[in-house]
């Protein structure tokens, strides 16, 4: 089955952004490769009731959380390689976008190098909807030109270089961060001032998604305070204050978590 | 109409992301919306197709590209305002997620200002279309720790500090680049080498996308030679490497325009 003699078959892998919460955040055209699904390999970041859409699939539970390598890739790539050879449709769905964060460059290069074929289905990514929960724009061209979508989880356990990111003047979006909040807001302070506006969005996009709204020199100690925790997103920059700006007027708590 | 005695109604305005191109591309909540919308605003960028999912709305086409205020952005506000206090449902479709580069901020804030309910519908960037028509991730942990997405295109016609931006290692994405990707390149060099991996995605997520992969110190001329322009998304760096060696592997053409 992990033949190294590798052919095109008509068997395919459609790498599938699940989106970061509801369902309906999926696109239609995700929907219509799930009810097209032979075989369905889910994520541990994936809506779980994703399953409904893929009626005809066998379901996979391919989970990993944190660094917990609970399915090993290895293990995923012979996974999907088997069944696509097979001449099956599988789908491999990943919280999100596929195309951030996800490791989706090696499973394509691995399915390449094998001769299957690979499509790819955009969605949403969390940082976007953790935006539309907030009710602010990522970018505001009063305060910055554009976003970075960053993760403070590195496989080798180094970090990014935060102060080079800070002295960008673009928008923060920190995945995988909530770890180490406390080091991530440090660093950043080196940078930028401590009233720089800051938020934080956990299950973003889901019924329960859970909101915060303060500065980065209180990032840390409130969202301890809040018990936030992962999967959330962080965002620290300048476009985040029509956040605060907003809280303060509805004086609807979203100044705490909400 | 305009009246600055603001009192919340039943209208509502739906700040909804078109996407990049296909319709399909649009999430399942956009399409719901969509179907319920009296009044449809549409953006240039966003699929001329769009009408075909609001049978019941009324479209008004409120163009602008590449800063031709052909429709002001305060008309807009107005047009938005005077529908939602009649109780209508007005649906704001923008191409791309609306929450990037897409002033939703400034609309949200006048909207709430005057006590209408505002909705945020996500979707897919065009960033994300572009990367998926390259076959690439926007990060690789070999190469990147995460991508910035930045307009090249200021109000007030300056320049985001592209050696900062350099500095990061983050990919870039840049949006809005193609009348000035001669300049944006020579100030990139200043901080990156002239082998850096770099693309242009042309009308992505569309069947007219175009593709371009090619290195920073040719990426101008290159550009200029496939005749590639607006609207198109830029990309710079080691994560876009996957492309090149993709588009060698498969000697299909990738390398030039396609």
């Amino acid at each position: 089955m992990n033949n190294a003699n590798a052919t095109t078959t008509r068997g395919k892998v459609t790498l599938l952004s699940a989106g970061p919460g509801d369902l309906d955040l999926l696109t239609i055209r995700a929907a219509r490769a799930l009810a097209t699904a032979d075989i369905l390999l889910v994520d541990d970041l994936a809506n779980a009731d994703i399953v409904t859409l893929a009626p005809n699939a066998r379901v996979i539970r391919v989970g990993k959380r944190g660094g917990c390598k609970s399915t090993p890739q290895a293990f995923i790539q012979r996974l999907m390689q088997r069944y696509a050879r097979k001449g099956l449709h599988v789908v491999r769905a990943k919280g999100g976008d596929a195309l951030l964060f996800g490791r989706a460059g090696e499973e394509i290069a691995a399915l390449r190098g094998a001769g299957i074929a690979v499509e790819i289905v955009n969605g949403v990514s969390s940082g976007f909807a953790a935006a539309a929960g907030l009710g602010i724009s990522l970018t505001h061209r009063d305060h910055c030109q554009g976003v970075t979508f960053v993760t403070a989880h590195m496989q080798d356990h180094s970090q990014p270089d935060w102060r080079a990111l800070a002295s960008t003047g673009m928008t923060l979006a920190i995945y995988m961060g909530m770890s180490r909040i406390a080091s991530i807001a440090v660093s950043l302070l080196e940078a930028l001032p401590a009233n720089t506006p800051a938020a934080v969005v956990q299950h973003a996009g889901s019924p329960d998604e859970k909101r915060l709204v303060t500065t980065l020199g209180r990032l840390s100690s409130d969202a301890g305070a809040a018990g936030l925790g992962s999967p959330a997103v962080i965002f620290v920059g300048g476009a985040i204050g029509e956040a605060a700006e907003l809280a303060a007027r509805r004086g609807d708590g979203l100044a705490h978590a909400a």
